[in-house]
């Protein structure tokens, strides 16, 4: 759109994702994801600049624009005389699964929506179990580095609440299974966040067998340290 | 299609492309590209079990299949408003690069379109450079494993003569670095053979500044060993 752009990112973030930002044209802000608060920095930024706020999630728009992934699943599910079980997507603070949640119950009430999360990082899943908003212990320590917020969100939670079933929680040597999946069978590099819904899958959390089921792959912001790891688990 | 297949292949093929095709059902045999001929092999199948031999390249029912990438680049540039300068696509024997030359040069003529081959087994420029069929001195010895065909089919060259431009000829480094862009830049897994014509126009083989070049990235059958080595090539 031509427009100025200013990205906040935490320190930690893969290199070739702080790379591919710059390089679209984007001022990029490093954050320490322990200390600072990204929120309170891209505040402080609109405020200065009078730039526009787009936070990652936790917003209707954001949520129901990332929810047309859904409304493509649903749709070419249909059009291949299909209806789906089961739909399952990467979490953090829930915008995108509660998003596709939003578009795929619309249309398609019978089928399930799951959102997977990294061990340890499963905040959601236990949200959904109790009832109520549940924090992370830590907020870093896993591979898949987009998917750590601390806690789903206000505006994403209560549609969560409604809409999702139970969370699927995947350990980071299963996500890296499932990107050496993606890496042999569908010839896509996917991210370790990207990977936690297919790792759910490949991993029998979210049972395929006989049943119809999209998994979205989201993210390809992989650093290659961590990509050949993945690809080391197997030999041929 | 629920029939039984065999498909003869060379015995150096990469392990993922002899695993995969076993895994979908087919029988593989596989054959010495030195001393054996895959046409006799195949023609002695097709005649003991009454199956039908579908040639890899040099038949016009197969480049006409192949042609509809050509299609389908030309229309998608049409809808975005384009006309294309150059497409370039990977050559062996010159059923993709002249079945999608057959495509772009009838919808629109002022398009070059260009067949890329690795180093050494450039058989396809020199016979469009000469106007006579030439053949490459080796059988084997690139990292291009499906771009290894001895010289121009009977059936591809007089199309090729007629359609195609000057062909582009990369070095198998240009080709994992074109692997390794393919990662960074596009998520996408593409095997060495599949690459050449992205690595000719990222060499500056095929000029793009300023112009408006469409480039066929086919096939993704690559081990993780070469995979590596193409991403070991940039650190970040």
């Amino acid at each position: 759109m031509g427009m100025k752009a200013t990205i906040v990112m935490p320190a930690d973030a893969p290199a070739p994702k702080v790379a591919n930002t710059r390089a679209s044209g984007a001022e990029v802000v490093l954050y320490d994801r322990v200390k600072d608060s990204r929120e309170e920095i891209g505040l402080g930024i609109a405020k200065k600049t009078g730039a526009t706020v787009v936070p990652p999630y936790d917003h209707l728009w954001i949520l129901t624009g990332q929810g047309t992934a859904g409304l493509e699943i649903v749709e070419q599910a249909k059009a291949a005389g299909v209806t789906l079980d089961a739909v399952a997507a990467p979490c953090s603070g829930g915008g995108l699964s509660t998003g596709i949640a939003l578009a795929v119950k619309g249309l398609s009430p019978s089928t399930s929506v799951h959102a997977g999360e990294p061990a340890g990082f499963d905040d959601l899943a236990r949200s959904l179990a109790t009832g109520t908003k549940q924090k992370n212990d830590k907020l870093s320590g896993s591979i898949c580095d987009a998917l750590l917020a601390p806690t789903p969100g206000d505006v994403t939670f209560p549609l969560a609440l409604k809409l999702l079933g139970p969370g699927l929680v995947v350990t980071d040597e299963e996500v890296l299974d499932a990107m050496e999946t993606a890496f042999r069978e569908y010839k896509l590099v996917v991210e370790p966040g990207g990977a936690v819904a297919l790792a759910a899958a490949l991993a029998g959390k979210l049972p395929v067998k006989g049943r119809a089921v999209a998994v979205v792959c989201s993210g390809g912001n992989v650093d290659h340290a961590t990509f050949i790891r993945a690809l080391s688990r197997r030999s041929t």
